[in-house]
C-alpha cells in the first residue's frame, strides 16, 4: 500500500515550502557527484560537503550534479538557497509521494518523474522519485539512491567524440530523462513476459493462485499508470519549447522522447486490456469447471438412483405367503436375472440420453 | 444518504437570495474569532456579537474573522451587509449541500470547499462545509462547527517570523485552503490503510462481511469523489491568476495546491480502481468456494452411491430355493468376501479417477 | 417506454415548421392566464380567448402569458403569428419528445426543458414539457397540464417588495427556470431515500424483488439523465450572457442556476454509481445463498450416505448358514452395537471436516 | 455480417477515383427521375438515358435529379463528368461501405448517409446508402434501391404553396435529409416497442430465446450507431454555414435538423443503457431460478435422506437369536409405530429448519 | 507477446540516434529497388549497392526508391547521410516497436506505419513496419520483407497514361500508404467472417474451445487497434496541409484516406463491441446449461428418493410375530400392489409439480 500513498500526514499542517522528508530512507548517507564538462575537457568528483559544488555554478562549463539520498533535508537546502531554487521545489523533491509534473521558473526548469525498478524479490515493481533540476550551465538530479539508470549517460559523457559533449544543459536533461523512460520498457518487457506466462497457465491449468496473479498484475498496472500517464503532459510542456533555457536543437529530441513516452502508455492501456480479458478467461474457466463437476455428480446419481431404487424393492418384506400377489416375482425362475436385465436396460436408456445431450 | 443529497425541498419554492440554512446544526452556538495582523503586530479576539467585526473592515492590517456554526443566518446576513457580499453567495454559505466552488465578485473572490473528517465510530467519512470569503485585506471563512484544521494556520499567524504575516490577505485564503486539501491526505491515508486491511481479509478467508465493507468503501469513495472532483477547477481558477486580488507572488502557491489536488484525486482514482478489482477477487473467490463444496458432495456422492447399489442388490429377497438362479451368490463361501472385494475396487477406481481429475 | 420515446412517426414526412401535437393530451381544455406587473402594479387574469393576450404586446409592463394544455394548436398558432415567432419553435412547443435546448432568435429566446413530476402511484417519474420564450418585456410559458410549481413565482410577483418587481422580462423567465430546477431536488430527494431503504433491503434480505426495483430505478436514472444532462448546455448558454435580451445583473442569477444544475447532474450520476454497485450487491448474496444452500444439501447428503451405506450392508441377505465367511458380523453378540459405534464414528468424522473447513 | 463490412477486398489496390460497385446490387436497372421547379412551374419525368438530364443544368430553375440503383457505374460517371465531380466523390457514391460524411468541394456538398428500413421479415434492420450532391441549383440524389421516404419531399414540391417552392437547392438537400432523418425516428419507435416487449418478457418468463432476442438487440444498436454517429458531424459542419450554397434562411432549419440529430443519437444511446440493463436482469434471473433448482434439490433430499436411513437401520439382518443386544427393536410390540414416530419428528425439523431459512 | 512489446531493452540506455535494429529478422537479404519516373518517360531497375541510389537524388524526375529487409543497419545509415535524414528518423526507421507516427522535418516528411498481413497457418494476424520518407521529387520507403502490397502501386506508375505519372512525389506517398491502408479493409474482412462463424457456432453448441477463440478474436482486435489508432491522428496531420511538400491537389485525396482510416476504426470499435457481446452471450449459456444440468439431477433424485424411502420402509425386519402393530402391510393381501400403487401417486405428482414449474 506504501506504493500508493506516502505518509503526507507527516506534512499535514505545515507551511508550504517547509522541507520534511516524506517516504522511505533508502540509503544510509546521501552521496554528491559532480560532472563538470564542455566539448573539450571533462572533470569528474565525488565530493564530500555540498559546499564544493558551489565554484561550479558560475563556470561556462556545463555542470551535473547528481545527489543520492534525499533523506538529508539539510544538503537539500544549502543546494537550494545557492542556486536560488524556489522552497516550493524544495519541498517537492524531498516529498517522494510527487505526481511526475514539470515546472517552469524562468531561470531554471524543475521536473519530477518515476524510476521504475524491480523489487528485491522480483515480485514487484517500485518506483523511486527522480527530481531534474536545468538551467543555462547546469543539471541537478535528485535520486532516492543510488542507482545504474544514469550509468549509460556518464559513460556518453566520458565520451570525448558523442553528441552530449557539444550540446547544452537542456540535452543533458533530455538525456537523463530519456535513461529513465527506455529504462520503462525493460520493465515493461518484463511484465509482457509474466503476462505470457500466465495466458499459457490460463489455458492449461487455471487454479486460485493464477487469479491471485492476474490481481497482482493489475495492481501493478494501476501503480505503473499512475506513475507514467502524467510524464506525457510533462515531456509535451518540455518539447512545446515556450521556455528560452531550451535550444532548438535539442526540440526533436524532446518530441521523439514524448513519443517513447506515448508509447509506454499506450503499452500499459494494452496490457491493462490483456489482464481485464485473463480475469474474463479465468471466470469463465471455473464456470466450465464446476459445470464438469456437476455433470460427473449428475450422470453417477442419474445411473445409480433409479437401479437402486429396483434393488430397494426387491429387498421389501411383503409376505408372499400371505397372498399371491405379493411379490410373485421373487419366486419366479428368472427373477434375479429379469432384474439384472431391466437395471442394465435403465443403465443404457440413461447413458444413450447423456450422449444425446453431449455430457459424455 | 443524508451524506449524498441534503433536504433541499426546503428551498424549492424560495426566492433567489433567500437565506435558509440547509442541513444538520451541528453546533449549539455559533462563535466568531477575530485575528487582525500584519508584519508587526497581531491581535487575537473571539467576539460576542457580529457587530465587534465591523471596525476592522476599514483598517489596513489584515483580519480574518472565522464564523463556527452557520445555522444562525442573522449572523451571516449582518456580516453580508456590512462587507457587501451578494446574497446569492450568503445563500451558498448556509446552504451546506453546495458543491465546491468559486465565484470572482470582483471585489472579493468566494469559495466553497469540503472539509473531510472521519465520522464518530471511526467508521465513516464526514463532510463539513467551508466557505472563504476575501477581498483585498480581510478574510471571512464559514465553518459548520468548530474544528481543528485551521489551528496550524492560526499558530503560523502567531509566529511573528513566519512567512503569512508579511503576505496579503490572499495568501492567508490560500493557508487556509492548503490545510483543508492537506488534511485529505490525512483522510486518504487512513482509507489505505483499511484497503491494504481489506486485500489480506480478501486471500485470507472472505466472508459476506467483506463484500459489506467493500461496498462501503465504494460508496466512501463515490463521496470523496463528488466532494474533491469540483475543487480542481475551483483551484485552477484561482491559479489562473485572472484576479487582481491575488497578487503574483501566491500564484505560485496556488499552482502548489492544484498539484496537490491533482494528486488526491489521483489517488481516490487509483483507489476506485483497486475496490473494483476486490470485488472482481470476492466474486471469484466465492465462485472458487462454490465449486468446493461441490467437489467434496461429488466426490462422497460418486464413491458411496454405486457401492450402496451393490449393498442394495444383495439385499433383495429372491428366493433361492425356487431356482438355482436366483441370487446364487448368497450361498457362495466367500460370497461376502468378494463383495466387499468389489466394493473395494469401485472405491479405489473412483479414488484414481479423481485424482486424475485433480479433484483431490 | 412512451416516456423514452414519443409517437415520432405522426411527423415524420412532414414539412419542418408545421405545427403537430405530439404526445398524450394531459387536460380537456387549454388554460390561458396572464399576469402584467411593472414595480408599480399588478393584473392578473385568466382570458378565454388568445387575442385577449394581444394588447400586451406593446405595453411597456411585464407580461407573463402562461398556457396549460398545448394540444390545442390553433393557439399556439394564433401567439406565434402574433408575437412573431418561428415556425420551428412553435414546432418544438407541442413536440413534447424535444430534448431540453436554448436558441437565440435575436428578437427573443426560446427554451425548452422538462418538468418532472411523480407519477400517480408514487413509482414512476414523469416529465412534462415546458417550454419558455422571452423577449423585451414579455415572457410566455408553455405547459402540457396545469402544475403547481410556477406558483411559487406567481407570489413572489403579487408581493410588491420583491425583487423580481424591479427586474425585467430575463429575470422572470430566469425565476421560471430557477423553479423548474429547484424541483428536480424535491425528485431526487425522493429517489435518494429510495435508494436508501433498498440499501438496507440488500443487506437484510434481498428477494427477485429486489432485482426489480434496482431494475426500476436504473431505469428511472436513465431518463432523468435524458432529462436533464442536455439542461446544462442549455442553461450555459444562457448565463454566458452573450444575448443583449439578458442584462449584466440576471446573469449572476443565470450562473447561480448553472450550478444548481450541475449539482443536479452530479447528483444523477452519483445515484447511478449506487445503483450499479447495488446490483452488485445483490449478484453476490445471491451467489452467497447459492453457496449456503449447496452447503446443506452437502453437509446432510455427505453424513447420510456413508452410513446408509453400512445400514445396507447389513441389509444383505448372503447365507450365513452356507459359510461361516458370510457375514459373520451377524451373529456376534455386540454387532448391532459396534454398527451404531461406526455409524457414530463417521458422522463425528464428517462433522469435524466441516468444521475444519469453516463450513459450520 | 455483410451489414457491418462490405466487400472492400474488391477496391484494395485499386487507384482512388476508380468507380467500383461495392455492395450488394439491390434493383435491376437504374431509373433516373427529374423534377424541375420554381416558384411559378414544375416539371416532372422519368428519363431513359442520362444525357437527358443534361439540359437542365444550366436553366435557372431547380433540378433535382434522383438515381435508383448505383450499380450501373457508366451513369455515375456519365452524370460526374456532366456535372464536374470530383471523381473520389463519385466513388463514394458507388461504394456503399462508405461512413456517413460532408465534404465541400466549393462548387458543390456532398453528402453520403445511410437510409435504415425494417428487413423483410420484420427482424433486422438494414441500411441503405444514400449520397446527395447538391450545388446553386442543382440537387442530385443517389439511391441504392426504390424507396418512398423521399415521397413526402415530392408532394410539397408538387404544392405550389409550399415553402419549398420559394427556397433554393440547399433547402431541398435539407429536405432531403431532414426526411431521412425522420425515418430513424419510425425504426427507433419500432425497436422501442420491441424492448418494451423484451422487459414485460423478461419480468414473467425469461428463457434462453430472450437472450437471443437481447442479443440482436444489441447488435442492431451498435449497427444503429455506427450509422448514425457520424452523421452528427456531417449536419453540424452543414448548419456552421461556412459555405456560400447554403443560405441564411435554411441555417435555421439545419439546425433544426441537428437537434433531431441528436435526439436521435440520445435515443439510441438510451436504449443501449436500456439493453445492457436488461441483460444484467436476464442474467441474475437465471441465477435466480438455478438457486431455486438447487433448493428443490436442497429440501427434498435433505429431508428423505435422513429418514431413509433410518429405514436402512431395520433392514439390516443383525441375528436377533444370537443376542439380545442385537436389535431388540424390532421384535418391541410398537417398534414399527415408534420408527414411524421418529421419522415424522425428523420431517417436522427439516421442514422447520426451512421455513426459518425462508426456503419454504 | 513479441507482437506487443518489442526487445527494446536492447536499446536501453544507448545514445538517442543510434541505428540498432530491433524486431526479428524477417528476411536473409535487404533488397533495393528504384523506380525514377516522370510524366514521359520511366525507368526500373533493382540495385546492389544502395550508392548505386545516389545519381537519382538531383533528377527533377521522381524517384522511388523501396527498400525491403531493414536488419542491415549499414544501407540505412548510408542512404541516411547522403538523403540527409536526422538520425532520430534513421533510429525509428529500425525500431520496428515504433506507434505510427508522422514527423514534418521541412526538407522531407516522415511517416511510419503499420502494415497487417495474416501469419502463417491462417490464425493471427501479423504487423509489419512500414517507413515512408519523402521529399520534393523522391519517396523511400522501408519494408520488413517483401510484399506484394505495393505490387499495385507499381503496376499504376507502369501504366503511362495513370494519374500518378503526372502528380508529383507527395501523390506517390499517398499511393503508398492507401495502399496500405487499404489492405486493412481485406484484414478486417478475414477477421469479420471469423466474427461471423463464431457467432452462428455460439448459438449452436458452444464449447470451452469457443470461449479461447473469443479469447483470441479479443486479443488480435487489441492488437488491431493499437496498430491502427494512431494512424488517424497520422494521416490527419499529413492532411492539414500543413507542409509545403504536400500540393493542394493532393490534399483531397489524403481526406478521403482519413475518411478510410476513421471507417477502419470504426469497424474496429464495432467488432469490440460484437466480440464483447459474444462473451457475455458465452457466459449466459454456459449458465444455461449448468442450469439444464441441476434440473435433470433435480429431477431424477426428487422422484426417485421419496420412492426408494418407501420401499426402504418395507425392507425393515420388525418382527410381525412379536406385536400385530408391527408392519401388517406386510401381510396384506394387495399390500405389495398398493405400495406399487403410492409409488406412483408419488411419481406422477412430482411430475406434475415439475411440468407447472416449467422444468419438463
Amino acid at each position: 500500500m506504501s506504493k500508493f500513498i506516502k505518509k503526507f500526514s507527516k506534512t499535514a499542517g505545515r507551511a508550504p515550502g517547509e522541507i520534511v522528508h516524506v517516504g522511505a530512507r533508502k540509503m544510509e548517507k546521501s552521496k554528491i557527484t559532480i560532472i563538470d564538462y564542455d566539448a573539450g575537457q571533462i572533470q569528474e568528483k565525488e565530493v564530500k560537503t555540498v559546499e564544493e559544488c558551489f565554484p561550479f555554478k558560475d563556470k561556462p562549463t556545463i555542470t551535473w550534479i547528481n545527489i543520492d539520498g534525499i533523506h538529508n533535508t539539510e544538503i537539500i537546502e544549502k543546494i537550494g538557497s545557492y542556486f536560488d531554487i524556489h522552497p516550493l521545489a524544495l519541498e517537492d523533491i524531498v516529498n517522494t509521494g510527487q505526481r511526475p509534473k514539470c515546472e517552469d521558473f524562468e531561470k531554471y526548469i524543475f521536473v519530477v518523474l518515476k524510476m521504475l525498478y524491480e523489487g528485491k524479490n522480483n515480485a514487484d515493481i517500485e518506483a523511486e522519485q527522480v527530481s531534474v533540476i536545468f538551467g543555462p550551465n547546469f543539471v541537478i538530479s535528485f535520486q532516492e539512491k543510488e542507482g545504474d539508470v544514469f550509468n549509460a549517460v556518464r559513460e556518453r559523457i566520458r565520451n570525448a567524440k558523442s553528441r552530449i559533449r557539444k550540446m547544452g544543459a537542456d540535452y543533458l536533461a533530455y538525456a537523463l530523462l530519456d535513461s529513465v523512460v527506455d529504462n520503462y520498457f525493460v520493465i515493461l518487457e518484463k511484465i509482457g513476459e509474466k503476462i505470457e506466462g500466465m495466458e499459457e497457465e490460463l489455458v492449461k491449468n487455471p487454479t486460485p493462485q493464477t487469479l491471485q496473479t492476474i490481481h497482482t498484475l493489475k495492481r501493478e498496472m494501476i501503480f505503473l499508470r499512475k506513475s507514467v500517464w502524467p510524464l506525457r503532459e510533462v515531456i509535451n510542456s518540455l518539447a512545446r519549447g515556450e521556455s528560452e533555457l531550451i535550444q532548438a536543437t535539442t526540440l526533436v529530441y524532446l518530441k521523439d522522447l514524448y513519443d517513447h513516452t506515448i508509447q509506454v502508455i499506450d503499452t500499459i492501456e494494452t496490457f491493462r486490456d490483456m489482464i481485464s480479458g485473463m480475469l474474463d478467461i479465468y471466470l469463465s474457466s471455473i464456470s466450465n469447471k464446476m459445470n464438469e463437476v456437476m455433470k460427473v455428480l449428475t450422470i453417477i446419481a442419474t445411473i445409480f438412483i433409479p437401479i437402486t431404487f429396483i434393488a430397494g424393492i426387491y429387498g421389501m418384506n411383503f409376505n408372499p405367503e400371505a397372498s399371491s400377489w405379493n411379490m410373485p416375482e421373487l419366486n419366479w425362475r428368472y427373477g434375479y436375472l429379469i432384474t439384472w436385465g431391466i437395471i442394465l436396460v435403465v443403465v443404457l436408456l440413461m447413458l444413450g440420453y447423456f450422449r444425446r445431450k453431449k455430457w459424455l
